[in-house]
């Protein structure tokens, strides 16, 4: 019997191309507008924010890139991730199921996230780029960077959602240990950051903030740029490494996903996992079942308008048309700080309206209750956001269980927990408030974008 | 040019045999004695303790012992572990050393305990326990003994130095999400822990005490056994696969190491990496430079006595031969509390005394610092512990540096250090102090010391 459990690739199986899904999709993408006129940007609209490599991949439509050198040869300190067979929970769940992760928090930073820092780190340099700003939430995001940064020389500038900052010291020390800086957002070093302390001094910050002191402070230097970890579509083609490594996983074990699952915040880590397998079966390959699964406190996917909205609170970014649930919108309190975010990014919410892919929300509790049955048997102790695959993967494990029916389920486990302890207590204590967001502040929220001529 | 940076095996190449050093070295080890009649302890003596497999291992002269079907099958989740070359901090370093480390870390607790816990957790299972008690300092242990009782059904008990249980709330809200029970120690459950708290209810603990409690409480229950994570023969031997592992690695990497370095505390990842190169040695092989690096506050090594002592505070353990500061010595505080322990286990007490190998001692600050240079280079943020070994390994790199001689360097990376950034805080806010060890407390101690009669 074939019992393995990991399937292990060597260095040479990295890809060597990332896959964009925009070649193979039925409809262009729709353009990307500029804040001020609301007409389609150029690349020199972007300039300010991102090196003209970055942009180009922006708005490329070839199927392959290639992965420069340099970041294969950081990718290769831990890529190819591991894919796991979980053998020990589908016995806890008694299921047929044949379940499957793949492991981004095998990375330094401990999640998905370094595969696009280390390629946007790698731009940056190349186009003599000294420093970049970004933002983060959980802090998942701002470490990737700091190690990028610290393999390529260049100074991270992290605006970390101050209530993070304050509640996490030890995702703020990983970021300081790699050498960066982290700053409490708001802060008094941005115009946007100390229009919001004028009216309430200790406002606890958002990412829509965080971002919008960053991107402004990028586009006044000139030897500065910001990046952004999640939601564009050059960032969801550097994750796609993650679902080509589990496509020739899949032939070691000689199967192939029935489903797949991600959890969706902005939407990378989902991307980078079902974007290879929805390219594939595009191109008149096997039929994947694909699963979006997102938080019921934030759900732009399920519940959002499928609208042209910025990426930020105060207005800084272009727009894109995605499924969101208003810049304005401030979800209520919950621990998946990376899945707290207004919006998804735009080519994901393109293939839930091509009908490409489902959806669904969960409450942060049955997540959790996945993720402690997780760690149980696997032994992995999951992220938070991560839990929300978590749960989808065994909710789909005990319908084949019920439908006496053995399908192969793939999810992406996109990170560890290990800096989310708190939320863990939390849960054992029995502490977790499953809140419901404002439908009404949604609603305004939705109101107040701005109206887009039809194209 | 080959710039491969790590060495990966398939599952099929996790080592099928423990390699147990004693069968190569030249004296046998000296026995171990009853704490009442300080005569030679028989299996009888042990087994209220232990169950038989272990205690068989524990005095076993066999060269291989093999692993268990199912203990492969849960090492298989992780084993083999990576070898890396650690190619941008030699490039950092401006070396021409070749410094590989074995990244212990990958596990799902973080270290390289659970190669000994998952072992020992299957075999209290194979002999119908119930339940396993048992002590952790920082926690490494304790969190991998309850993901092995996870994976075998045992339900743990783990007394956690009480200074630790409040300053690393994380570590313990990992072994309740394992399902463990978790206790501060000293408690009010053993009588060892009420004697001391009648003295001082606020008790800040301590691992001799922690262990005295455990012991205490396996002896007295029929369904329950201890556990020890590190010291006993049996502990070293199950972490050989480290050192088996990474001889297959170097093959893989057509070289062989001048130097193997580890940190000591109780000695069980440094004889998991070093035992077999050792072995390879005494049965004819290259010569290898073997280099233990423990914590100038805590110097069994370099400064104890080489005498026969007690494994915890109550003497209620059996008395085995190493090198100890008196188990009534506390040390100072730092941060490496995997390395607070006044004993070394026998085995690399005894090498040492053959001159098989060196011990160097370093204060934790100089550690820290190599810690934060190895992260920024390598990404990987090293537990305590460990900074001890990347400090080593950092000062041989650079002695061939000036030497302009290139060797290659091996150390074991036994953990992250995910659970210990309030340590690194300290480092960078400046405020890490280095104790000197009090000399007179050990003088006491060893004084104290039962005499025995020579053999």
């Amino acid at each position: 019997m074939n019992d393995t459990v990991k399937y292990v690739l060597s260095e040479e199986r990295i890809p060597k191309f990332w896959y964009n899904l925009t070649a193979d999709l039925p409809v262009p993408p729709p353009p990307v507008l500029h804040p001020g006129t609301l007409k389609p940007v150029g690349p020199d609209d972007l300039a300010p924010l991102f090196p003209m490599a970055l942009i180009a991949q922006e708005v490329s439509t070839e199927r392959e890139i290639e992965i420069p050198q340099p970041v294969r040869e950081v990718y290769r300190q831990w890529r190819p991730s591991p894919l796991h067979r979980a053998r020990r929970l589908e016995k806890a769940l008694d299921t047929p199921a044949r379940i499957y992760f793949k492991n981004e928090g095998v990375s330094p930073a401990g999640s998905h996230k370094p595969n696009t820092a280390v390629a946007q780190a790698f731009y940056n340099r190349e186009a003599g780029i000294r420093h970049i700003t970004t933002e983060t939430g959980a802090g998942q995001w701002g470490s990737s960077l700091a190690f990028a940064g610290a393999v390529f020389g260049i100074e991270i500038d992290v605006y970390m959602v101050r209530v993070s900052y304050n509640q996490k010291p030890y995702r703020r020390a990983l970021m300081e240990t790699y050498g960066a800086r982290c700053v409490a957002s708001p802060s008094n070093e941005t115009a946007s950051g100390r229009a919001i302390l004028a009216k309430n001094p200790n406002h606890p910050g958002s990412l829509g903030i965080a971002i919008s002191e960053a991107v402004e402070l990028a586009a006044q230097r000139d030897d500065t740029k910001y990046a952004l970890g999640s939601v564009l579509n050059h960032v969801m083609l550097h994750q796609t490494v993650i679902g080509q490594e589990a496509m020739a996983q899949f032939e070691l074990a000689n199967d192939y996903p029935d489903v797949v699952i991600a959890c969706t915040g902005g939407g990378s880590n989902f991307a980078g996992i079902a974007f290879p397998f929805l390219g594939a079966q595009l191109r008149g390959g096997k039929h994947v079942r694909v699963i979006a699964v997102e938080p019921s406190a934030c759900p732009s996917l399920t519940k959002g308008a499928y609208a042209y909205d910025f990426g930020d609170t105060a207005h800084l970014t272009p727009l894109t048309k995605m499924h969101t649930l208003g810049s304005s919108f401030t979800p209520p309190g919950f621990h998946a700080g990376g899945l707290r975010y207004h919006g998804m990014g735009p080519l994901v919410s393109l293939v839930k309206e091509l009908g490409l892919i489902e959806a669904r929300a969960y409450h942060q509790t049955p997540c959790f209750e996945a993720g402690v049955q997780f760690a149980r048997a696997e032994g992995i102790v999951p992220a938070p956001e991560s839990n929300h695959a978590v749960r989808a993967a065994i909710d789909e494990a005990l319908r084949c269980k019920e439908e006496g029916v053995s399908r192969s389920i793939l999810f992406n486990l996109s990170g560890h927990g290990h800096f989310d302890m708190q939320a863990y207590i939390d849960y054992q204590a029995g502490n977790l408030l499953d809140l419901e967001y404002a439908e009404d502040e949604v609603a305004l929220a939705l109101a107040g974008l701005p109206s887009v001529p039809a194209e």
